[in-house]
């Protein structure tokens, strides 16, 4: 059987945390930083030091490959760049856990290293202020014509969320990636003297938003008890301590594991802040701001990882991941699935991003037993 | 009897409202603005064209009185600045029928006339940037040595509410003005990601403040039911549709005609905020902003405009003020009263601002008599 090496791995994950390095243990890598240029040509050294070629494309996502392969390829790897103040590990574990697969399968003369092509997508993160959402690399690779020579795409990542480590999982199957629905909640009241206006003459929008926004948790749970739901911004006008606000805008975020539950939680949504304002004399419109459709991981991929896990005999499980990853943007693509370890306390885009060692030393074996079984 | 010029007074209000006039019947006259200025100089010449003095102090009150008299004065007046897009009776009608008065007394060779002095203060909106919160004028004025010379203060104002329209009275004397107090209400939680983090384990500042502002209404009517309350500004933080906002900040202004009242209804609102808190996994800080004393009217001055009003035959009642007025300023150092008009629908501080005319020279007629029998 063949083994990955920890002591490389782990010391490769220090190494890329170096680039843009914080004090605090965390990193500032954002995507096209002077940071995230240098770790990608150390990257790029990385791979040639491996006796394999570095190639980059267009947009600027890094590949590796044994030198002479010829493909079709499984494809494997995620991102490098980080949010800004973000953790070592979001991204930079998949990248170097396929480093080190590749690696370990090239010095055992596996030829499954054959046809194993490595990747780092650029700006995974959209953290760059003109980059325009994130998925960038992923996105541009997949109308691209390298896209026809790929059979298949596992990506490794880190949960962000506390639910592995509170199941006391050592890794996961995800079988997907929850759509996610951004909606705009407008009420419009009337602005007046604060102190001279009735309280029960009042169109205060501030109050009808205030209202609208309390409801969302239950309003969520009612349509899904799995999804979740958040009001990030809220903005009310024209904001004086003593005017009576008469506009206030509210943006939800939804995000479910299907179309039904955002449907039907939208759906919801209208009909509370429709009550809402009818009662506070105010007038609520719902615009849709973006959809971004589920993605769905392919289901023999998934059982296949399911198998990896079992033989390795730890715990594991099947999850939806509620945050967005590359894996989303080819999945729609080509055959793709993903496997999670579990991050510490379910903290991510943070300096204290961690997950154990073991853990991450065995999500990195998975990965080469899924790529040598498949 | 002497009875004002009704076709007078509302041609001066008429003339006016030219100085910053709008093309939906409101005025833009913010104080120090070219419009402002040349209605004062206006205003002088009014005066003057009345046979009268018209001076001005160091921070440009307009002052009207007769010529060669000696003091002690009974002062009445209001402001004609305005606030921008504001209406034109605001301050601008107490100014003018002031003049009126002054005028028709002289007219009539009554010696009431000798002692009268009106007055246009200045800045009394504070809606320019740099004025600091209204009011300066009359402040100003306070601790001056003019003030020295002034028996009492009358000013006559458009209610800015609907109470009198609503209980059909043609006049109200008002006895006081609210204390208000504003308060900065800050709830704490934990920035984080909006997909990832479980619905039961997010510490939302924006939901917990969301919770604080919908029952501000109800915790103001249990202090005291005859109160205001508003929230006028609402910040949430960070601001991002997918982030948990970790930071959320509440100004909640109150205003009631007592300390008794403020205070306990602060002290529900801190007590509130504490347990929404709790809740919410947050931490809440109330902290106090500004606190503006309530004004106590001259009780004698009061009963004598009471007298004025009934000897008039007209529909009237007494009221406290929930808008601030210059009379709140003087009436902590001379016996001051103020009496209100109607206005239409409560409309104020904007163009549709109305007060019926017949109402409006009613008024002006109540200020001369009790000018007169003072």
């Amino acid at each position: 059987m063949t083994r990955i090496s920890a002591e490389r791995l782990l010391a490769d994950i220090a190494s890329l945390a170096a680039f843009g390095g914080r004090a605090d243990g965390g990193v500032d890598r954002v995507a096209g930083s002077a940071a995230d240029l240098a770790a990608r040509d150390w990257l790029a050294g990385r791979i040639a030091e491996a006796g394999c070629v570095a190639w980059r494309d267009d947009i600027g996502n890094v590949f590796g490959r044994t030198p002479g392969g010829s493909g079709p390829w499984l494809l494997a790897g995620s991102h490098t760049d980080s949010v800004p103040g973000g953790g070592r590990l979001d991204g930079a574990y998949g990248v170097l856990s396929a480093l080190e697969v590749l690696r370990t399968l090239r010095e055992a003369g596996h030829p499954a290293a054959e046809t194993l092509e490595i990747v780092s997508f650029w700006d995974e993160e959209g953290a760059a202020p003109t980059s325009g959402g994130g998925l960038v690399g992923s996105t541009a690779f997949c109308s691209g014509g390298h896209l026809a020579e790929i059979t298949a795409f596992l990506e490794l990542h880190i949960e962000q969320g506390p639910r592995m480590e509170r199941a006391a999982l050592d890794l996961a199957v995800v079988e997907g990636i929850v759509g996610i629905d951004r909606y705009a909640v407008t009420l419009t009241g009337e602005t007046n003297h604060a102190g001279t206006t009735p309280m029960d003459g009042r169109a205060d929008a501030g109050r009808a938003a205030a209202r609208v926004l309390v409801e969302v948790r239950e309003i969520a749970a009612a349509a899904d008890p799995g999804m979740v739901a958040n009001v990030g911004c809220v903005e009310v006008l024209p904001g004086a301590p003593n005017v009576i606000p008469g506009a206030a805008r509210l943006v939800v975020e939804l995000r479910a594991a299907g179309r039904a539950a955002l449907d039907a939680c939208a759906e919801r949504l209208r009909a509370h802040a429709a009550r809402v304002a009818r009662e506070e004399r105010c007038v609520a419109v719902v615009e849709v701001l973006s959809r971004k459709p589920e993605a769905r991981f392919d289901p023999a991929l998934c059982d296949h990882l399911e198998k990896v896990c079992k033989r390795l005999g730890v715990t594991h499980d099947r999850l939806v991941s509620y945050a967005g990853h590359d894996a989303g943007v080819l999945g729609r693509h080509v055959p793709t699935a993903m496997l999670f370890v579990p991050s510490s306390s379910g903290v991510s885009h943070a300096p204290a991003e961690h997950t154990p060692d073991r853990q991450l030393v065995l999500g990195c074996q998975a990965l080469l037993d899924a790529v040598v079984a498949w």
